[in-house]
């Protein structure tokens, strides 16, 4: 990846396209530069005009002599590439404006493909095409054609559409959020979510990133990314999108089950990305981390001038991993000594509705010595006597003393708009309504833990290497399929496939039609239709179930061969049903092989057990994630029921992460049902249907 | 119910406890009933003063010559049960500010119980105690000790906090909602919820009633008058303390099941209440429907000035009963001939970011005809050509001739601020978000929908009869178990009224301790402890189950002795399981009893599969909820399965519901598990456990 810390931070400035007409972007952009403070050299190119806001236009690039860290590009879509081309030699940084690229139509895509193949030839930095710019406030530059100029500060947004980038520059004006970058990426072409957070994560005036995104460029780049990234700086992005139609067709019950944002759900969660649901959660995350240190502990303390709003502010920690704390008697007997009778010292504490300024203070000093509390949030309604501005002022004061994480609810409208203001220029972060604040501080914890417990990771997973062997042998399975043009392997080819990944399969007997039926086979057994063109059996009468002699047998094998004739079939033993699993292997489009797994059996999608494992790094680590998942209950001892084996059904679930790495041939794979057992028997997948 | 038609519409009022005193609730009432325009007679009582406000102080109500409409009592707790009993001749309306009653010490309930039989005795309509009051806008009538005067509009806020009242007037000055009536209920001893939704319900004032409620005074009351009430006018409630433990001791499965809240949950969507999940759910459906009429279908169209937002727009109709409408051919025609190219005339349709008014408009107008549609969303972020005060007058001056619902989602700060009051004034519902809109417009929509499809309800519950023999048979065999001083009835006992309700049961053999095995039991067989005492007989090895034959059961047997020396013991059959539910009576402190029903089995609380049912009306009422409940997918056919037999199991259903009517001496009922079939056999319930 190029260093992008030039273009983000450059001395010189040139804009071609730059205009002295009013309401054009080149305009807005011209203006932008020279009129906001931004303290490097710019530089007008623009053959129609002589002078542009009393400088002067340069008929082209190539007759500026001095130096140009970017150029920004505001032309005419078709004339684009010569002009970057043009300045290939000198110029390595680049902001396309301009639209009528990928977004477009095959013409615009056959054009981003040339610039692409440029700036790879030449080594350039292009952000965009299709984007608004970027602003950097500590220089004021804004390069973009959005206006005005937000506040410096810590936090670094970055979008994909550049209205909403405008929006939400606008929001937060009123909001006091400071940025250090606001960065528009258009396309995506050169410079995607990867290549940011990497630069992001090393721009020293950054502590936390927000993205607003609708796709994702690289998905493999941006997990490996996001994953080291999001264990120093949060980040917190809203993924628009998501009902979004998976665009594959899919031919497995397993791809069935994983919609393309249930993947992107499993993506984030994998990289330690805190998912805003909505605009309103990207801005509350966005203020508290921009603002606080991540509590310490997951205890809170609440104060309130009024119960109402203490029950709502309590109701929101159910389900949260943090939680209100109990005070001691200690603690409790502080309280009493300055607050009426009547109030409540329980947490959360209710200063009641006549407390002034010196109550908030005063029961703040105490909680602050209250043990295991990582965060303190004061709740006010505006009662007529309430004095909302020092009330705001003695919270201000105590946060500066204490290494707390301290936010504020004040509810109401006029009567409290002064006093967050206040906050908001104390740095002290605001929430409109209790539950908002509770969600926000619950990621930030979570998000702190889970870094500070996740030291493993990225760097293991790298380190698994591929098998060549075993993958010759598979290709060589799959080779032979496709070469007789099929779709989907045989059992006792996927069979194979399964013994090497130490995945257990039944005993079969094949048989093609024809055949005579072998002697020796044990019952009960099922019979099955073994075909690439029958890959949904069940449905079509594929699957004959408990044959209990050689006569059923034979009656079977008669029908078999009646509803599907010519195809192979094969004969198993009938298992005993303890629990059935259903685990696959699906390409997704962005992020490619994903393990899916879950609760299988008839009611598969009504109950919806299902989690997703994205490049596992060891069978530990999915061990990990089913100890935590959505099947945990099965590893728990449930009223007298015995815990099934997790490290085999770990060990089968990483084989076939092994699997999907050493053969992208596989389309998707199912193993439906995969039959688990709490008595000591080894999983069996009973079916295993490998798409190629 | 008394008429509290007078006591909100008062012609004179006395405030007794009126003070000169600055700062004192009881001068802070006086001064807004004469400072802030209300019309009728107002008299203030203080022996301690000869002048209030200049008005004359009567030393007493008995003072008085005049009629008094309504006296608001503003004194110690001690005083104001005499002061009620001496007005109570003349005086029939009150408003009891002061504390001090049920809400502290064991005295203060003691005088809130004699102030109850005080206004039970003297019929009086006491408003109180412990409340801030009532402010009806319309009358310039503020008799509370909250500042300030409410626009008048159609919105009724009624609050079991004052000063969360206080907070939401001060939130509803800034976001322009208008109410008819602000009342706070406080201990809610005389007037209840069910006593105000009445009232409100015939207030022609009032289209929108939204509730803060920490808990409900009179369970079976209130939800018959919320079920009334919410076909006529819609009732938003945000119902705090969900985490609230519910205070019985639970001893029974199906118990256990049914947490407070979810019992609340059932009971509002039982009732057709809006139930908000925060104060910003509260004002969102508040400002939605105080300003326009439900939509009429289910179909919404979305205009914006960005393709971002747009797409988070799409995102919030996912899950929710209302969505994006497709334009036909026609509608995108003409909605092509005014817009650029580059415009996205699907849904929703994208205006781009250079979009003034007239496009707004335009789109509108087309829009309006678009086949369907019942509500249109405007959405706009704030670029920097935007009109934003043009384009919301075009949006007001559209909404004033057209039939369907519009709503705005202007995104921004200062930007679109004069914007959105511009909106807010002309009646226009703006939400901050995307998400907030759809989910508002979207809840608006299903009340309307059910409100229209359901005719029956509350009249159907009523005609229930109590079958008197039925009652009177099961009263002997509960009376015979208590006077044993016993907890819980036999099985055998619990049989027969299964038996009476139409529950099947397993024939069984019950034998006592010491008694020999009798000949002539069928194999395989369960034997079981039957026990008052061993309720958990599971998890204590008071079951064994799959006895095989006569010797197996001679060991069980003699197993059992020892386990459980002198109790009864009974056999059953050991019969086939398809699909095992569980399903019971729980008895909630405030609603009374309700069915619980769901998935059973060993999961039972993995899969939470579980549903409440309140008082059914019928057997097709019963029917109805499960069909749309969490275990609807038994009767749906899946993968081959064949549905099981829906009216089977809401007879039984409907029969525990008439068992919880007539016998008030249950306190829980759990059968676990009930085996249901899907081929044609009747459903058993297997194990019956009724505790007394």
């Amino acid at each position: 990846m190029s260093n992008l810390k030039k273009l983000f931070n450059p001395g010189s400035i040139a804009v071609v396209g730059a205009s002295q007409e009013s309401g054009k972007v080149g305009n807005v952009i011209a203006k932008n530069l020279i009129e906001l403070g931004y303290a490097g050299k710019v530089f007008f190119v623009n053959p129609k005009h002589d002078k542009i806001y009393d400088q002067r236009s340069y008929k082209s690039l190539g007759e500026i002599v001095e130096k140009i860290d970017l150029a920004i590009i505001v032309l005419p879509a078709k004339i684009v590439v010569p002009v970057v081309r043009e300045a290939a030699g000198r110029v390595k940084n680049f902001v396309v404006i301009s639209a009528g690229f990928s977004e477009t139509d095959e013409e615009g895509r056959e054009r981003e493909k040339e610039l692409e193949a440029l700036a790879e030839e030449k080594e350039l930095n292009i952000l965009g095409p299709n984007c608004l710019g970027f602003i950097i406030p500590k220089l004021n530059l804004n390069a973009s054609f959005a206006g005005g100029m937000p506040k410096a500060g810590n936090v670094s947004f970055v979008s994909q559409s550049g209205a909403l980038a405008v929006a939400i520059m606008d929001i937060a004006r009123k909001e006091n959020i400071q940025f250090s970058n606001i960065i528009s990426v258009g396309n995506k072409m050169r410079i995607d979510e990867a290549g940011i957070l990497e630069y992001l994560a090393q721009d020293p005036d950054t502590k936390v990133i927000g993205m607003y995104l609708e796709g994702i460029k690289n998905g493999p780049e941006f997990i490996k990314m996001a994953q080291k990234v999001s264990k120093t700086k949060p980040i917190i992005i809203i993924k628009a999108g998501k009902t979004e139609k998976s665009q594959q067709a899919i031919s497995s019950h397993t791809g069935a089950l994983a919609g393309s944002d249930d993947i992107v759900e499993a993506v984030f969660k994998k990289a330690g990305i805190l998912r805003a649901e909505n605009l309103e959660d990207l801005f509350a995350l966005i203020e508290l981390i921009s603002n606080t240190q991540a509590p310490k502990t997951n205890q809170v303390a609440v104060i309130t001038n009024a119960g109402g709003p203490g029950v709502l502010t309590t109701d929101a920690f159910d389900g949260k991993e943090i939680e209100l704390g109990d005070p001691d008697d200690g603690i409790k007997n502080r309280l009493r000594e300055f607050l009426p009778a009547e109030s409540s010292v329980a947490n959360p504490i209710d200063l009641l509705g006549d407390a002034m300024e010196d109550r908030y203070a005063q029961a703040l000093d105490v909680l602050d010595s209250m043990e295991g509390v990582g965060a303190l949030v004061c709740v006010l309604t505006p009662q007529d006597q309430t004095p909302v501005g020092k009330i705001a002022d003695s919270i201000i004061a105590f946060r500066n003393k204490t290494d707390k994480l301290v936010a504020t609810v004040f509810i109401g409208g006029e009567r409290v708009e002064k006093g967050i203001t206040k906050l908001k220029e104390g740095g002290i972060p605001n929430f409109s309504f209790p539950d908002l604040a509770v969600r926000a501080i619950d990621e930030y914890y979570a998000w702190n833990r889970r870094r500070i417990a996740d030291q493993s990771g990225v760097e293991t997973a790298k380190q698994i290497t591929v098998d060549a062997g075993r993958q010759k042998k598979v290709a060589a399975i799959i080779g032979k399929a496709r070469e007789e043009k099929r779709g989907a392997l045989s059992f006792p080819e996927a069979q194979k496939i399964m013994a090497m990944y130490g995945v257990k399969t039944p005993n079969v007997t094949d048989i093609a039609a024809g055949d005579s039926l072998p002697e020796g086979i044990g019952f009960p057994a099922v019979m099955k239709v073994d075909s690439d063109k029958v890959l949904h059996k069940t449905d079509k009468q594929g699957v004959i179930l408990n044959i209990k002699n050689r006569e059923e047998l034979e009656r079977a094998y008669a029908r078999m061969e009646d509803n599907f004739p010519g195809e192979k079939f094969i004969i198993q033993p009938m298992l005993a049903i303890k629990t059935e699993l259903i685990a696959g292997i699906k390409i997704d489009g962005i992020f490619g092989p994903i393990i899916v797994y879950g609760l299988g059996g008839i009611y598969t999608e009504v109950f919806k057990m299902v989690d997703f494992l994205v490049s596992p790094s060891s069978v530990q680590d999915v061990a990990d994630s089913l100890a935590q998942g959505k099947i945990k209950f099965l590893f728990e001892k449930t009223r007298g029921q015995n815990p099934y084996d997790i490290k085999n059904i770990a060990e089968i679930l990483f084989g076939l992460s092994l699997l999907a790495r050493e053969a992208d041939e596989i389309k998707e794979l199912d193993i439906n049902p995969l039959l688990v057992y709490n008595d000591g028997k080894e999983a069996v997948a009973v079916d295993v249907k490998i798409i190629i």
